[in-house]
C-alpha cells in the first residue's frame, strides 16, 4: 500500500497557480469560482492525491461547515409540529448547495440550552438560527456574548432594538388571521371563538391579537378566547369548554392544525356536524389537514421557504453583510371544506 | 488587547501532570475522570488561557463530536412522521450526556444522499445511524467503503449477513400486529382489512406479513390488503376503496396513525360511525391519536428509547466494542376507544 498523501492545500494551490482561499472556495462553493479555475484545482488535487478528508480538514480550519439549530421544546410537541420539519427541509436545501450541514440539538432545560450554545460557539457551528423567540429572549444577549452569528425567526416585524440588532427573518400572521375571520363572518357567523397558542410565544400572541382586532372591527364579541398550548389535548379540552357554553360559538379559529383536528374530532363525537353545525379553521397546513373529510381550512406558512430564507440570511451575515430585517412573504389562507354558513337559528 | 493564547493541549497536560488523552476526556466526558483530576486540568487550562475554541479544535483532531443522521425521505412525509422527532429526542438525550451533537441532513435524491455520506465520513461525523433500511440497502456497502462507523435501525432481527455485519438495533413489530388482530377478532370481527405501508420498507413489509399470518391463523380472509404510502392522502383513498367493496370490512388495521386518522375522518364523513360501525387501529402513538374522539387504538413504538439505544450502540461501536444485534423491546399495544364489537348483521 502507498503511504497516505502528505499534500497540503498549499501544495494544491501552488500546483494550480491559485491562492489557498481559491482552493477552499472551489470545494466549498461559498462563492463562485470560474469553471476553468475549478477544473485546474481539481486536477491538481487529483494529481497530488489530495483527498476528501484533507479537503475537509482544510475547510474546517476557518469554518465548521455547519449551522446550529437548538430546539428548546418538549419533544412531544416537536413530534407533531408540522412547521418544524418543513422548515428543516428548507434549511437543508440551501445548506446542501453550500456543502454545509445542520447541527441539531434538542434540549429540554434552560441549563442544557445555554451549554449547547456555548458548544456551538466553540467550533461546532458557524452560526445559529433562533426559533420560537420570546419577548426579551435571553438568547439575544447570549449569542452576542459568545460572538456567535445568529439569525432570528420572528412572527412579526421587529421594532427597533427588539431583536438586539440581530438579522431577522420575519413573517406577519395578522393578515391571514384577519382573512379567516372575514371568511367566517361573510359566511354569516356572528359567534366566532379562538383557541389560541400560549401568549408567551410571539406567534401565539400575534394570532390572538389579530383575532380580537378583526372580530371587534366587525362589532362582534371578542371574548371567546381560550388559551391552549398547541397540543391536541389542549385543542380537545378548549373545544369542550366552548361547546359547553350556554351560547356556544358557530365557528372556531384555532391557532394551529393540531388543536383544530382534535377539536373537529371532539365536536363530531358529540354529534356536532362539521361544517353544517360548526365551522372551523387551523393554521400550519399540516399534511393531515388537506386529507380530512371535510378538508380543513388552514394557513400555509411557507415553512420550507422560510427555512431557505433563514439560511440564506445567515450565510449573508457570515459573509459580512448586514441583512437587517427580511420579510418572508409566503403566508397563504387555504380555504377548504370546513367553513360553511352557520345553522339557521 | 492581549495576543490570542498560544497554549496547546500538550501544555495543559504537562501543567496538570496528566496525559493529553486525560485532558480530552475531562472536557468531552466520554469516560469518567476523577473530580480531583478534572479540577487540576481546568485550573491549568484557565492559567494558560487555553480557551474553548482551542479545546474544541483539540477534540476535533480525533473526533468530530457529532453523529450523522441522513433522512432520505420526502420532507412532506417527514413533517408528519411521529416516529422521527421522538427518535431524535432519544438520540439527543444520550448525545448531550457525551457532549456530542447530531449532524442532520435531509436529502431527496440518491445522488445527494451518497454525497452527504462522503462528507460525513470526511470529518463531519464520527459515525452514522441508518434509518429506513431497505432490503440489500446500498448504504451498507457505502459506509463500509467510506470507513464510516454505522448502526442500523431495523424493524426485525437481522438474519446472518443481512446488514453486512453492521451493529443493528432491531425491534419486531409482528407481536403488536398479531395482538391488534386478536383484539379485533375477539371483539367479533371476521372481515378485517389492512392498509399497509410500502412493502419496500422493511417495517411496511413486516407489518403486512404479520397481519396476513394472524388473520389466516384464525381462518379469516387475508386478501383485504391495500398498500398505502404512510401519507394521510393514501389512508383516505385506501379507506374509500375498502368501504366501496360489496362486502366492506368491519375493522381496519392501518400501518400508521396518519393513514388511520385520515381513514377515520373519511368514514365519519360517509356516515359510518366509529367504533359502532367500523373499528380501526393505527401504529406509532402520535400525539393526536390519544386525543381524538374516540381515541385511536395504536401501538407505542418506544421511539425515544430506540433513539437512546441507537446512539448508545453507536458509541459502543466507536469505543471498539462489537455490539452485534440489540433488541429494542419497547413496542406496546395501546387499546383505546376505536375498537368495539362489529354491528349486528
Amino acid at each position: 500500500m502507498n503511504p497516505p498523501s502528505r499534500a497540503t492545500i498549499g501544495d494544491v494551490a501552488r500546483h494550480a497557480g491559485v491562492s489557498k482561499g481559491t482552493v477552499s472556495l472551489a470545494y466549498s462553493g461559498k462563492r463562485p469560482v470560474s469553471e476553468e479555475t475549478r477544473r485546474r484545482i481539481f486536477s491538481a488535487a487529483a494529481e497530488l492525491e489530495w483527498t476528501a478528508s484533507h479537503r475537509a480538514r482544510a475547510l474546517a480550519t476557518s469554518r465548521t461547515g455547519a449551522i446550529g439549530l437548538v430546539i428548546a421544546r418538549d419533544p412531544e410537541v416537536l413530534a407533531t409540529d408540522a412547521f418544524f420539519s418543513k422548515f428543516l427541509s428548507g434549511c437543508e436545501r440551501v445548506l446542501a448547495e453550500h456543502d454545509m450541514g445542520l447541527m441539531l440539538h434538542a434540549v429540554t432545560t434552560a441549563e442544557a440550552e445555554h451549554l449547547v450554545y456555548e458548544r456551538l460557539a466553540a467550533g461546532r457551528a458557524d452560526g445559529v438560527i433562533l426559533l420560537d423567540v420570546e419577548i426579551d429572549d435571553p438568547r439575544f444577549a447570549l449569542v452576542r456574548r459568545l460572538g456567535l452569528p445568529a439569525v432570528v425567526l420572528s412572527a412579526h416585524e421587529p421594532t427597533r432594538g427588539e431583536t438586539a440588532g440581530l438579522p431577522t427573518v420575519f413573517s406577519d400572521d395578522s393578515p391571514a388571521v384577519t382573512e379567516l375571520v372575514t371568511l367566517m363572518a361573510e359566511a354569516g357567523h356572528t359567534r366566532i371563538a379562538h383557541v389560541a397558542g400560549p401568549a408567551h410565544y410571539i406567534h401565539g400572541r400575534i394570532r390572538q391579537e389579530a383575532f380580537r382586532a378583526a372580530v371587534r372591527e366587525r362589532g362582534l364579541d371578542d371574548s371567546m378566547v381560550i388559551e391552549g398550548d398547541f397540543t391536541a389535548a389542549s385543542g380537545r379540552d378548549a373545544t369542550t369548554q366552548l361547546l359547553d357554553l350556554p351560547e356556544p360559538p358557530t365557528a372556531i379559529l384555532y391557532a394551529n392544525d393540531m388543536m383544530a383536528i382534535a377539536g373537529l374530532s371532539l365536536a363530531r363525537s358529540r354529534g356536532v356536524r362539521v361544517p353544517e353545525d360548526l365551522s372551523l379553521s387551523g393554521y400550519d397546513d399540516s399534511e393531515l389537514s388537506a386529507h380530512l373529510s371535510p378538508a380543513l381550512t388552514t394557513v400555509g406558512t411557507g415553512a420550507v421557504q422560510r427555512g431557505e430564507l433563514a439560511v440564506t440570511t445567515l450565510l449573508a451575515a457570515l459573509a459580512g453583510e448586514a441583512p437587517g430585517a427580511v420579510l418572508a412573504d409566503h403566508t397563504t389562507v387555504l380555504p377548504r371544506g370546513s367553513i360553511a354558513p352557520p345553522p339557521r337559528p
